[in-house]
């Protein structure tokens, strides 16, 4: 996936990891410490892969495509050190969270401090269009946050209103890697607008995914418990579409999952309404659909946006 | 103080408070509710009003020095609001606070939206090197914020390593306020250095009189009761030269306050050592030094930030 755009590709994900890492290092012990371990845990490095695919062709200078690269996973890191701050997780992909081992004071600051550290890093390209893409992904992740919160613990929470959460806590910052990308290569707003609505599908593709992935496990792939969403209050896909299958799903009140085995139990009775199979089936529909509207040229790019796009709903499939 | 540099000054700053309130709403509803109230309850905008008399002189189209203004009271609102959860703090300046009406979630949610939007705010001004100056201060307050769950209860704090906290904490945004005035009126960067260093000292003082308040009270003025810092384990200046001139005081175990009366019995010890003179004549100090080292010119921008200077130690003198 990583070299169907072209090698260049796998040398820039190289230089953005060095330069996640100088990060990690410049602002200290205490960041190196806290959030240090969130940013070298790392996972895919899939949205700055967007970054760099959306841009086409390795340009001649590639230190600003590198640096959107590290900006937008700088954020993505912030939000993934507020959420476990905000979910009490005491891991992540097997490794404790800063929450955890820090404290929750620790944890929120240095969420901001990554947060900061992401517009410091972009500003140095001297684009302000960056700096708005980069910043309006930032304020619909919080809202999207916010609306997770409003929404926590009803069981009723319509389908659009699920989708609206997830494209703004998701979608948008793939969205934004995309426009990135071609924004540092030097694209149109035609060609801008095109890519972004592609990361906008399969960054909704990604959280729909995530979100079954919850409920089917397995705990050893995904790295948490099954049901962590239901324990949470937090109502999603599978849980919204099995309660309209089942009366007796439909009669549970999220407050009243209290343990991690009642969880595991819902996440059967949901899976046996076929509900996953459904919530899938929509995150399957978002990436035919992201494929299927990129510009119709063979090239190396589309092929490789199309393995990104596969990518996120084939985890652990 | 708000007209010493001219009647413009207090034109602009109903501009950036009209902006403030347009960007509250801007972000729908829940931000409406959650962050308008924090943006609302204002205080007296400091920042803003550095960044316009930092400028000098009434721009002939003041619209980016209004969105430096509303973006450096964006950053310090967003701070507000995660300080709040961190120190779990049911009122600022006697309204619930975002953590008491909304819980941790969204305060937390809400407060990533407020630094969001400072930075969408300021990009609109198309200046990379405002976006740097701003973004600087952002890690700042984090690593500030960070240095400050680091030491806490920690009762042996060397006054060096209170300083430089504080300085972060506060003083830098201070400092970016400066910095933003001067580069929207198109200043060099000596001019920008040179009022960098008032901001930063004032920003200093500003701190360690918001140190000395919260042990002097008087509660109805401050808005908290006395002693909260300590029963938060945060070790502040009044306490630290306490020690040095107490036994009974130095043997005291931050962590052993447990009660608000006896942080208002032990706020009553620290006063009595002379410890909170001591404390303001510091801020006394830094104020004259950055009134002294001001360009030697006898100009209304001059008069208006001694005035500042001055009022940021004559706060319920």
């Amino acid at each position: 996936m990583v070299d169907a755009a072209g090698p260049w590709v796998g040398g820039l994900l190289g230089s953005v990891e060095e330069r996640l890492a100088e990060v990690g290092d410049s602002y200290g012990a205490l960041l190196a410490e806290h959030a240090g371990a969130t940013i070298a845990a790392g996972g895919k490095r899939l949205r700055p892969l967007l970054v760099l695919v959306a841009a086409g062709a390795e340009p001649l200078t590639p230190a600003g495509l590198v640096r959107a690269g590290v900006a937008v996973e700088l954020v993505h890191s912030a939000t993934l050190v507020h959420d476990d701050v905000l979910d009490a997780a005491a891991l992540r992909r097997g490794r404790p969270t800063v929450w955890a081992s820090a404290g929750r004071g620790a944890a929120t600051a240095a969420g901001d401090l990554l947060f900061a550290a992401a517009f410091a890093e972009l500003a140095r390209n001297e684009r302000a269009d960056e700096i708005r893409a980069l910043s309006r992904a930032g304020s619909a992740l919080a809202l999207g946050e916010l609306l997770q919160r409003e929404d926590a613990w009803k069981a009723d929470v319509p389908v659009a209103r699920y989708l609206h959460r997830c494209e703004l806590k998701t979608a948008r910052l793939f969205e934004a890697a995309c426009t990135l990308g071609v924004l540092e290569a030097g694209g149109g707003p035609q060609e801008a607008a095109g890519l972004a609505a592609f990361g906008r599908r399969i960054g909704l593709a990604f959280q729909l995914l995530d979100d079954v992935l919850d409920v089917s496990g397995p705990a050893e792939r995904t790295g948490k418990h099954r049901g962590t969403d239901l324990l949470d209050g937090t109502v999603t896909l599978p849980f919204i579409l099995a309660r309209e299958r089942s009366a007796a799903l439909a009669a549970v009140d999220p407050r009243a999952i209290g343990s991690p085995a009642q969880a595991a139990a819902l996440c059967d009775q949901i899976r046996a309404t076929g509900a996953l199979e459904a919530s899938r089936e929509q995150a399957l529909a978002l990436v035919d659909a992201a494929k299927e509207d990129l510009p119709h040229r063979d090239t190396a790019q589309r092929r490789a946006l199309e393995l990104i796009a596969d990518s996120v709903v084939a985890r652990y499939a």
